[in-house]
């Protein structure tokens, strides 16, 4: 954002700004309902003003303003002003993305969003009202929260439609029994397509719990944002950056799993998960790239571990924040020596998985502390680390949360599971753990967390979970109640008519077997003529 | 296949087979060119006879025929035939997949393919002059070459763009620099950028030089196969079933990881990676579903280690083979004891590299024996195991395919690298293999392949091998010589005028920004009155 090239110059003389586009990467790009439909625009652009001789010119950074792009009548782009759409996209076709290139264009003075810094209209002078300029912050985190309860509710409908197929169709018999008489196996009785979708089951209900706990937190600490009190919001514009990382990823990757593990429909029309991932395969990307963002949690980590670890006193030490707490036990571990003996029995106890989840995570936080504070290693060198540490930190989060909710009669987003779902639930909170400490093992093995022996176990506990989840699925997937309608997906209809709702989309809804086209390449003709049929 | 449900019945009164879909799940889905454009298909039915008493019918599984589906002068399918277009799907528009159906349609005894089984048309009785009903293994495995040498090209396409965009696009300044006054940094810089995306370019090189050397293979063993021989077939049948899976997989993931390495214009359509997406999603569920396939490659692996585990004699043990000489060192190895000391100086040296994933390969084939053969578990619970397998297997056909055209001055497959490039493509070789075993790092330090220091030393390694790659990566991608037409891409243009290209794509190409839309929503024109512009 600090490269961008828009210039907003004002000029005194003419008491207005003049935005110029010095480049053709100057251009604005993206911009939503910019391509065809707007008529104004808010633009951020570089505030360059004179200094106070009124000669020399002073770039005061990316400044915000609102201007009028197209005549309201004609609708015509104003003298000045290049606009247009972008053109096609990988999906999100009903919206208009555009760009927008500006050539000495004036701009009003009134047309600069003031209210944190002014620009004074006699002098051009420039003045800060702004309490704390970190205020952005605020409503970035909002939007990176409100991604985490949208990714659950996507990767949801995915995991609905996989479950729901895979569990009408069947196909194969048994290898140890290959003249049996029975039917073919279903689907989702593989473990290799089990593997693939119920731990996105499970991840669902994960997302769920989290996104409620940060949408919630959000809200209640917002009037204090208003007034700049930012100190709450740090820690959850850190945490909200990570999980948005995380979450969108595995929301994008799940659908593309769900969708192979189809198997040939999953490429066809049908599945209905063809648009749901053109148009989610966006998310990624904007509102800060996941493999960027992360380092605004690495960074907000390292700093807590290096108050932790450099603490001269103990008032670091005494911190009710949960970061805190669970660094500074594992700061004290490492230096009593940790073995062994010491790991977590997470096959034993539910509580234990959280604690293996946050020891990791500690311990990750420690080697990138001493990385970066102590070793002094370029920043730019560590960012694969900070970005597995930023997912590692976010991954206890999710099981954190998901905990609690299981625990508490009144969990924190008073979200209270009924008791005769909470084992079906525990079942799932295990296998997302599980699976996912299976599939970073390594880091729990170095870390302490979880011992060599129950690592080397894991894949059979995950095999046994999902045997013991398969038999809820469908009630489970069922539970998150996505109208047919909205799902459109032969595949993944409620009532499991999966083929004669595949029949009908091809035989009697496509339109292309409406007519009959013309053999004969060397006639003039697309369609056969009729008289000839 | 064998659950497959049309039926073709032979009616000896009338000297024709009939057929009949007795369901909707009896039809035929995805015949290409079936849609719209064939007069004729071949189709694959459940052959019925009736036995000597010509009383009784009998099922002699599914066999294939050709049949006339439309009429040849007016386009229009036959009577008894229902066939159609099945309508969107993923990509791969310009193929008309088609879906059809048949109501006791007659077929003429010459409709029946016989040159390894006949029905006699005087007694509808059956012979088979099949010497090996295994032929039909050729042309599968011929498919699976060929995907692989197809993965290569399209994962080169995907990686061009990205290589030269990212080279191309500037930014964030270095962080323990920021006032600096240098320009932004080349996003290829970046080490989370440079982990997606320059392990996916020495991917292509080791799917190069296996792909060409199965190809000759095929080619090779050609002649024994249309003589029934298919003692050598069965080998590269497995491995080609397990190639196939891994090679797709790393494709079409591949391709997607680029993408999203491009930021936001990679969600644009000047990325020329969408299409290309979208018809190569395909791929991992064509020609044998990636998840399915692999279990062909592992029952294979595990015969062999029976073979290997249980010879009585040494007969067994002098092979020539490879596989049987890599089992038969690790049985030897085993019983003596591995330890941390028996491990491979892969750092030091290349060839250890071919060892430690050949050792690894054996290790897993030894516990999949065990487990199947030995302790007789069911082969279903072990699917996940026996995946695992064969893409291990895989793996280590790759590096060593790779390793050898590195080593040899005349290659199995005659594609002899020129001196000056053996230097950058060992970087390729050595970043391909030790980016796998830091992914997989548990199975190499529990077959005693690598020991754990070096595994943990590995991501540095990596990082320093990216940092050696990155300055040729340009001219790496530019040996691939993929036409600018071909990619069709503003971002991977070969002369970088990424910008130019984006802006002239979106304003002066895109037909949209060519019309002026009525803002008016209550008038009934959807244009603008041109008299009002």
């Amino acid at each position: 954002m600090r490269g961008l090239e828009l210039q907003a110059t004002w000029d005194n003389e003419g008491k207005h700004f003049i935005f110029h586009s010095p480049t053709l990467t100057a251009s604005k790009w993206w911009n939503g309902s910019l391509g065809r439909t707007a008529t104004h625009s808010i633009v951020v652009a570089q505030l360059i003003l004179p200094d106070e001789s009124g000669k020399v010119l002073k770039n005061h950074g990316p400044h915000p303003f609102i201007i009028r792009v197209r005549d309201e009548k004609t609708h015509q782009p104003l003298a000045g002003i290049v606009v247009g759409d972008i053109g096609p996209k990988y999906g999100y076709s009903s919206m208009d993305n555009g760009y927008m290139l500006f050539n000495r264009f004036h701009v009003p003075h009134s047309a600069f969003l003031s209210r944190y810094f002014q620009v004074d209209r006699t002098s051009g002078m420039y003045t800060s009202t702004a309490q704390n300029p970190a205020v952005v912050y605020g409503s970035l985190t909002n939007i990176r929260v409100n991604i985490v309860l949208h990714a659950r509710l996507v990767l949801a409908r995915a995991v609905t439609v996989a479950v729901r197929y895979l569990t009408i169709r069947r196909q194969f018999r048994d290898r140890d029994d290959p003249g049996g008489s029975g039917p073919e196996r279903a689907v989702l009785d593989y473990p290799t397509v089990q593997i693939r979708v119920l731990p996105l089951l499970a991840t669902t209900f994960a997302l769920h719990y989290t996104g409620r706990v940060v949408g919630q937190r959000y809200k209640d600490i917002r009037e204090n944002i208003e007034k700049g009190d930012l100190s709450e919001l740090a820690e959850l514009h850190a945490t909200s950056s990570g999980l948005k990382s995380l979450c969108t990823t595995l929301a994008a990757d799940g659908i593309e799993t769900c969708r192979r593990a189809l198997g040939g429909h999953g490429f066809g029309g049908g599945s209905g998960l063809i648009q749901l991932n053109a148009d989610y395969l966006s998310k990624p990307t904007v509102e800060g790239d996941n493999a960027m963002i992360t380092q605004q949690t690495a960074a907000y980590i390292v700093k807590k571990m290096q108050a932790i670890a450099e603490a001269v006193d103990d008032k670091a030490l005494t911190s009710s924040n949960a970061i805190d707490r669970s660094f500074k036990e594992h700061l004290t571990a490492t230096k009593a020596g940790l073995s062994e003996q010491d790991t977590f029995s997470i096959l034993a106890d539910d509580g234990a998985i959280v604690h293996a989840f946050e020891r990791r995570a500690a311990h990750l936080s420690l080697q990138a502390y001493q990385a970066r504070i102590v070793k002094k290693k370029p920043w730019t060198n560590l960012l694969i680390q900070l970005h597995a540490l930023s997912n590692a930190h976010s991954q206890a989060i999710l099981v954190r949360n998901f905990h609690v909710a299981l625990c508490a009669s009144s969990p924190p987003a008073n979200d209270v599971i009924p008791s005769a779902a909470k084992s079906v639930l525990s079942i799932c909170f295990r296998l997302f753990a599980l699976h996912t400490i299976n599939t970073h093992a390594r880091d729990f093995s170095a870390s302490m967390a979880v011992s060599s022996a129950v690592l080397d176990s894991l894949p059979d506990h995950v095999l046994e979970l999902m045997d013991q989840l398969q038999p809820h699925a469908v009630a489970l997937v069922d539970a998150w109640s996505i109208p047919d309608y909205l799902l459109d997906s032969a595949l993944g209809r409620s009532d499991g008519r999966v083929y004669e709702d595949l029949f009908n989309r091809a035989h009697r809804l496509n339109p292309l077997n409406k007519e009959t086209f013309n053999p004969y390449y060397w006639d003039k003709n697309i369609y056969m003529d009729k008289s000839k049929l």
